[in-house]
C-alpha cells in the first residue's frame, strides 16, 4: 500500500489508484510506465549523470531548454514545433501540463469533446476545472469524423495515440479534424504522450495544423518511454493564435524544470534517434507477441493488434467481467488494469477489457502471460 | 527570456515572470531557489547520483518513500510527522502539491483567510480555483491572532516562516491558532516550505497540532534547502480528521514521484542533519549580513533583521518605488524582485519594499551589494 487511503478494497476510485496499489506487485503489468531494464546505450547516459548535472549547471538555461525540446520533439518528427518562437513550455510531468491546460481551458470555455475512452485521469482533471464533457467515440473520431453537433463544442480533445487502444489519428484525418476545428471557432487538444511508439503517428503535426489555421495546444512527454526513475519532462506547445493564458497559468506552478532533467532528456532522445526507439519498438512488439500467443487458444484475447503502444487490452470472455477478473489475477500475483474506468462516460462498455503494461522486461512479460494464459485457458475466467 | 510571452516588459503579471526574465541575468538575485555551489559533502552525494539510481531501482518503493519523508521531516524536526499513518503524500514539487491542496479545498470551501502578504501564486493558484481570499495580517496572525471573523472563514491558510519576511508562529501563536481554528470548525492549512532555514520553527508541528484536535494540512517542501538542479520534492501532510480528498486528486496528478529523487533527497537531508544545516545557515546569515553593511548609510535598509530565511527585504528611501527600482537595477545588471505582488490585496503597500536571493554564493552577493550600495548611496534612486 503506497498510503493509507489505498487500502485493500478491490474497487478503486481511479486508475492510478489500482496502479498505485501494484507499485509493489510480485508481477506488475499495471501501470504504464517505462519499467523495462534501461539498454547498454541508455546505461552510459545514465552512468554518466554527475557530468550531466555539471554541464547542465554550466550551460545557460534558455540554450538548455531550448536544446532539450528540440532534439526531444525532433526525435519524434516534430521538426515544425514552435521551439525558437517560444511557445513551447517545459514542465514536470505531462500530467502537471494537463492541469494547466485544464486550468486556462476553464478560464474561457465550458464544453470539451473529448475522446472515448481514454485514461481516466483526463476527464477527471478536466471535470475538477468545472468543465462539460462530452463524449467523442473513438473509432468515429479517429477517422476524422464528430459525432455531436461540433457547434455545442468549445473544444475537442483527443488522445493520439490513445490509452488503451493505441488509436490514433491519420494525417487526413488530423488535417479533416483541424479544418472542422477552423470553421467552427473550435479549440483542438491533442493528448500526445505516447507518440514515441509509434512511427505511423511522428508526421509532423505542427507543420500539417499551422497549415490550417486551426487554434491548437498539444501535450508532450518523455515520460512514457525511457526507464529513468520518472526523471522526466512535459511540454506544452500551443499555436500562435491560441487564446489560452498557459504562460502565465504555467507561471504559477513552477520557475523552471530541472536543468539536470532538460540535459538528461536531450541525451536520451539524442541516443533514441540513433537506434533506441528502435530498440524500444522492439521490445513493444515482441511482449505483445508474447501476450498474444499466451491466449492463443483461450476464450480471452489481445485486441488492437495494429497498437505500437506500451500497453496492450485483453477482451475477456463474454460473461466474465473486467473488475472479477482484476481480483482473481490479483489474488494470483498478477496486477493488471480493469478498463471500465477508461470509458469514463460508460463504464460498463470498458467491463469487457482488462489492460496489460508492456514496458516491462520480456523475462516479466513471459511470467505474465504465462499466467494469464494458465488463467484464461484452464478456469476461463472465475467471474 | 524564458518564452516569448515572458518579454522585456519592466511590469509583468506574477512574481515568477519576474524571475524567469531574470534567468539568464549577470547578476541574478530575483529567484528564491537555491544557487550557491554545492558543499563538499553535497558534492559527494551529486557524484553518487548513478549508484543511487541503482539503490533506488532496487529498493520497494514504499520503503524508499516512507524512508526519504521520514529522513527529511525528522531533519526539520518534524518526528510527529503522519508518515508510517500513509498521510503523508509526495509530489513533484510545493507548488504542484498547492495546487492539488487548493483544488481540494475548493470542492468543500469557499473562503480562506491568507497571510498578507506573502508569496503571489499562492494567492493565485487560489484564486484560479475559484476559492475567496480574506487577507489576514502578517503581523498580529504571526503573533496567533485572527484579525478577522473567524466564523466567516472555512480556511486559514499561513506561510510560516513566510515569503518574504521570514516571519513564522511560535509554538504559542501556532497552538493559539489551532485552537481557534478548532473552536470554530476551520481547516489550518500551513505552507512551511522555508521551515529548513530557521531552527526557531523547527518545533514538532505535528505533535502540537495532534494534541489540538485541528483539522490541517501541511505543505513541506525541500526545494529551497540545496542546489539540486530542482531535482525536489514536495509533500502534503494532513490530520487524520482532514476532510480534504488530497489522495484522490493527488492521484489525478501522479502515480508516485522519482525513486531515484526520493533517493537523492534521503541522502542530502540526511547530511543536513550532520552539518548540511549548519553551513546553509552559515551562508545564509552572512549573505545577510554583506546586504546589510552594503546599504549602511544610504537610504535603503535592509529590513527583517531577523529573519533566517534565503530572501532578503529592503526598505526603499520614501520617495522611491519598487518597480522604479526594479527597472534601474535591471538595467545595472541586478535582477531582484519589486515587492509589490507580494501584498495581493494591497498591491501598494509593497511598492516601498524589494527582495533580494540570499541563497547565492558569497561572492555573487558581494557583487550585488556592492551595486546596490552604490545605486543607493550615490544615485539614491532614480524613481
Amino acid at each position: 500500500m503506497a498510503h493509507a487511503a489505498i487500502d485493500d478494497r478491490t474497487a478503486h476510485s481511479n486508475l492510478t489508484k489500482y496502479e498505485m496499489s501494484a507499485l509493489a506487485a510480485e508481477v506488475g503489468v499495471s501501470d504504464g510506465h517505462p519499467r523495462q531494464r534501461a539498454t547498454a546505450k541508455q546505461l552510459e547516459i545514465l552512468r554518466s549523470m554527475p557530468e550531466l548535472f555539471e554541464q547542465a549547471g554550466a550551460e545557460r538555461f534558455e540554450d538548455l531548454e531550448r536544446r532539450a525540446q528540440s532534439v526531444f520533439l525532433s526525435s519524434t518528427g516534430q521538426h515544425a514545433a514552435p521551439v525558437s518562437a517560444g511557445r513551447v513550455l517545459s514542465c514536470y510531468s505531462s500530467s502537471v501540463v494537463m492541469d494547466v491546460v485544464a486550468r486556462t481551458l476553464a478560464s474561457s470555455f465550458t464544453r470539451v469533446g473529448l475522446v472515448h475512452p481514454t485514461f481516466d485521469n483526463i476527464p477527471d482533471i478536466l471535470k475538477s476545472w468545472g468543465l462539460k464533457l462530452v463524449p467523442l467515440e473513438e473509432q468515429p473520431l479517429m477517422a476524422g469524423e464528430i459525432t455531436v453537433a461540433i457547434a455545442e463544442l468549445d473544444v475537442v480533445f483527443v488522445t493520439t495515440p490513445n490509452n488503451p487502444t493505441g488509436a490514433y489519428l491519420s494525417a487526413d484525418a488530423l488535417r479533416s479534424l483541424a479544418e472542422q476545428c477552423t470553421e467552427a471557432g473550435v479549440l483542438l487538444a491533442l493528448d500526445v504522450c505516447f507518440r514515441g511508439f509509434d512511427r505511423r503517428f511522428q508526421y509532423d503535426n505542427y507543420a500539417l495544423l499551422d497549415a490550417t489555421g486551426v487554434q491548437y495546444v498539444l501535450i508532450e512527454d518523455t515520460g512514457k518511454l525511457w526507464p529513468t526513475s520518472e526523471l522526466k519532462l512535459g511540454f506544452v506547445a500551443f499555436s500562435a493564435n491560441c487564446p489560452l493564458a498557459l504562460v502565465d497559468a504555467m507561471s504559477d506552478i513552477l520557475l523552471s524544470v530541472s536543468p539536470f532533467v532538460l540535459a538528461l532528456v536531450s541525451e536520451l532522445a539524442g541516443e533514441a534517434t540513433r537506434g533506441g526507439y528502435d530498440e524500444l519498438h522492439s521490445l513493444i512488439r515482441a511482449n505483445r507477441l508474447r501476450l498474444t500467443d499466451a491466449l492463443e487458444g483461450t476464450p480471452a484475447q489481445v485486441v488492437d493488434t495494429v497498437s505500437r503502444v506500451s500497453v496492450a487490452r485483453i477482451e475477456l470472455p463474454p460473461d466474465v467481467s473486467a473488475n472479477a477478473t482484476y481480483r482473481s489475477l490479483r489474488a494470483a500475483g498478477v496486477h493488471v488494469l480493469p478498463c471500465g474506468p477508461f470509458h469514463w462516460a460508460a463504464q460498463e462498455e470498458g467491463e469487457r477489457y482488462i489492460r496489460v503494461a508492456l514496458g516491462r522486461d520480456a523475462a516479466l512479460i513471459e511470467t505474465a502471460a504465462g499466467r494469464l494464459g494458465s488463467f484464461f485457458g484452464e478456469e476461463r475466467g472465475d467471474g
